[in-house]
């Protein structure tokens, strides 16, 4: 592998946000990373998928929060990843989240070691990138720059006085190749006010800061150690504990007490070697509800109306309802956003509200903020129907050819009723067939493993009844997905 | 019963609306006087309450929907209710809806028969009246006018210039008790627009027609015999079918080809014999949805927030959400009406337009339209959790005491899984007790009864699975509440 002709270019994706604002589809446990956006693929599988076109799955990192591992790992088809070189090392799990700086750090370290004259380009997960072929040309172009030492941004060609974001202002252009130019950077602005916003927009000297980041290892591990001497001490003291074998507990303990920084603030701003690439990709950071009608499919009036829901004269509205019927009347810059267990109506030039609204919630530590009511696994899918006090009714549905695990629970009981498809039911000693509207009663402690053995999809009913009903009370014998 | 003092008094109260304009809380088979608008009692249960207070319950009528009669007969507590002389024969039930002029006809022929000197009180069954006694006042004095052969109608002093009422205007001063008065209609209006409807309300001379009328049944008769022959002559011959006896599909046919009329239209319009009696009575039609934040308590910022729904500054905004978790972030002049299938998001102003979609949807035979997802019965309530193809989940909760009737299913199979407080089961032979977290099946044809013997409410979830799964696929054998 060291002498593969790629082998020193390295991928870094960034899966640590949480999407909070766009609440109630994103979760603390389903950030927004884990969503697609009218697209099959999830944001984070279409950034890894880009990225291959560049980089092999064995170079690519992902660095997440240690919460969101297994759903990233169902997303990435991580078996079937590995088979190409991925493993699981690269999947880097943060006891918590402590903003950039801490996590391109963790990656950048464990990347040295491998080859100490690597470069990275880092990624954020949960970004749109419509033009791709651009965007790649780009980040070749990138590596020629980032090789002389320089630490790289991509500066998005601004399209509106956007106050959302952090933008970055061009100074003296140092490389130029066709129509790809690098220019010295002459400072970062945090998200400015309207007034402000229009200024960048109309000087044609300022970018959106993409987040996206292309360097040397070594060079960003210098510019950390300056900067950011603590980041580097706690860093290289957690490399030197991994070295040393199983120390997690010490690790995690080490990392929770960093301060949350970003790379930006507490590095690139404070460094003169730093270039942006301007940038025009159509890029969107689908940070909030507005932002994500912005890249939806629209109508004469400006709505994205969502098949089967009605529409009386609404315009700038964004309805998204997938649970229920639902009629609009009238309404405008509104987003309707419905779900199994909350439903948002925002007026949408306060979109950045949602966030406080989740924040609360988590607080309470609601399970409307915290856990989604259906969820994808690698034999197929589950959704909660309905929940009350002793017990749980859920869907699932289980891909053919697929199995869930050999498992038990200790303090459920289920009962199970076959509504699509055909299913294969191990129960203890038994190996039971079942047709639909046949049912199973599956008693507490009782061994079991359901399978597909059919062509078509298998859909059941669950009733869990019993005195506790969390997803953590299962113990797994075997399961083909390696979870056991 | 014939020399009782007030057996000359009768209450008609019409029960034939449809509520099309609360969609989606109102359905086709759960119409608006059936809803209880922030009071225990649903509109018709108030109706019929205040009225007791001046005609007792052998005397009073409910003209319904044949489709609703369970409905009313549960909500009337008609068991109890025929005990204090509530016959059968009292609720009237129309085979369709042809407007007030043919069910007042159809009632004033029944009442003219029992009594031909009777007065009758007609009265809508959804709409609110808040002031009782000075309503029950007004309903006394306006029985001296009635005997005099006027046709009253109660006409509401008009708070605002609404252009949702048609108005009556008064003429001239015929009696006067008090600060009681009786007006000479001069003339019936039609809903206004804003221009006029101000006028109205700045001239004093006009009321809104309340649908609240007064009458000798030989003077509406008799008004009908010369302003609606065709109407009066269809009553009739119904009238001798029913003497006759058993004629139901013959009277059936008869009606239906009625054409639709109000009674204000078809005759009261035209008749000299007219008197309007102002009434301030906090009288409210909430015939849409911002008619409903008109009664409702409202917040400082003119909102009625369901509780537990998050409002982050909004304005004269109504949350009316009990299925999930609800956030509503800067709405101003909206409405969110959440409910197990169907979700409505209008803007106020254009309330009206909610009766196009219902229709829309109706004409579609959309289940969202027709059927409401829970329902009460005489023995507590159930509702619909999911549906599939092959398969219904529903709560049911069962009140202390009460028992479901002895019945069997032909196509469906169910299972049982009680949840809160215990059960008693009859299957075929057998007597079962159970409690929290037992299950019982009952498959296809067999005999069952579910029935609380405790002190506490009793809740199960029931899980039906056939090939039809209709309301209607239930063969009842016993039923305490006479359904058999």
């Amino acid at each position: 592998m060291a002498n593969s002709s790629k082998s020193y270019l390295f991928g870094v994706v960034l899966a640590g946000g949480n999407g909070s604002r766009l609440w109630p589809v994103s979760r603390e446990l389903f950030p927004k990373h884990l969503l697609s956006i009218n697209d099959a693929q999830s944001l984070l599988q279409a950034t890894v998928t880009r990225i291959e076109k560049l980089i092999p799955p064995r170079n690519i990192s992902i660095v997440t929060n240690q919460k969101h591992l297994p759903d990233i790992k169902t997303q990435l088809n991580f078996f079937e990843r590995s088979q190409k070189g991925m493993a699981l090392e690269q999947l880097i799990s943060e006891p918590c989240g402590r903003n950039t700086a801490p996590a391109i750090a963790l990656a950048a370290m464990r990347l040295y070691l491998e080859n100490p004259e690597s470069i990275m380009i880092v990624l954020p997960s949960d970004h749109l990138i419509q033009e791709e072929e651009k965007f790649l040309e780009l980040l070749k172009y990138s590596l020629q720059i980032a090789v002389k030492g320089y630490l790289v941004t991509f500066g998005i060609v601004p399209s509106s006085p956007e106050t959302g974001y952090g933008y970055i202002k061009k100074g003296e252009l140092i490389a130029q190749q066709a129509n790809k130019k690098a220019y010295l950077a002459d400072g970062f602005f945090e998200k400015p006010n309207q007034e402000l916003a229009k200024e960048y927009l109309d000087s044609g000297q300022y970018f959106w800061n993409s987040g996206i980041f292309v360097w040397k290892t070594k060079e960003i591990l210098r510019a950390i150690k300056i900067f950011l001497p603590d980041v580097f001490g706690t860093i290289s003291e957690i490399s030197t504990l991994e070295l040393q074998g199983d120390k997690n507990a010490q690790i995690e303990e080490i990392y929770q007490n960093l301060e949350p920084i970003s790379i930006d603030k507490g590095c690139l701003e404070k460094s003169d070697k730093i270039v942006v690439i301007p940038a025009q990709i159509n890029w969107n950071d689908i940070g909030s509800w507005d932002k994500i009608l912005q890249v939806l499919p629209k109508d004469g009036k400006g709505n994205f109306i969502k098949e089967g829901a009605i529409n009386v004269g609404c315009e700038n509205s964004l309805i998204l309802s997938n649970e229920r019927l639902t009629a609009a009347i009238g309404l405008k810059d509104i987003a309707v956003v419905d779900t199994k267990d909350a439903l948002l109506i925002c007026h949408l030039p306060e979109a950045q509200k949602v966030r406080n609204v989740f924040n609360d919630l988590l607080e309470k530590q609601a399970t409307e903020a915290i856990e989604p009511k259906s969820s994808i696994r690698p034999w197929g899918q589950w959704s909660i129907i309905e929940e009350g006090l002793g017990y749980k009714i859920k869907k699932i549905i289980v891909n053919p050819g697929q199995s869930l695990s050999l498992q038990a629970h200790k303090h459920r009981s289920e009962y199970w009723i076959i509504t699509q498809g055909r299913a294969e039911i191990e129960k203890d000693e038994d190996l039971i067939f079942l047709n639909k509207n046949q049912t199973i009663f599956l008693p507490l402690g009782c061994c079991h493993r359901l399978s597909n053995p059919g062509q078509d999809i298998l859909e059941i009913i669950e009733i869990q009844t019993g005195d506790y009903l969390g997803e953590d009370d299962i113990v797994r014998f075997q399961d083909r997905y390696g979870r056991t």
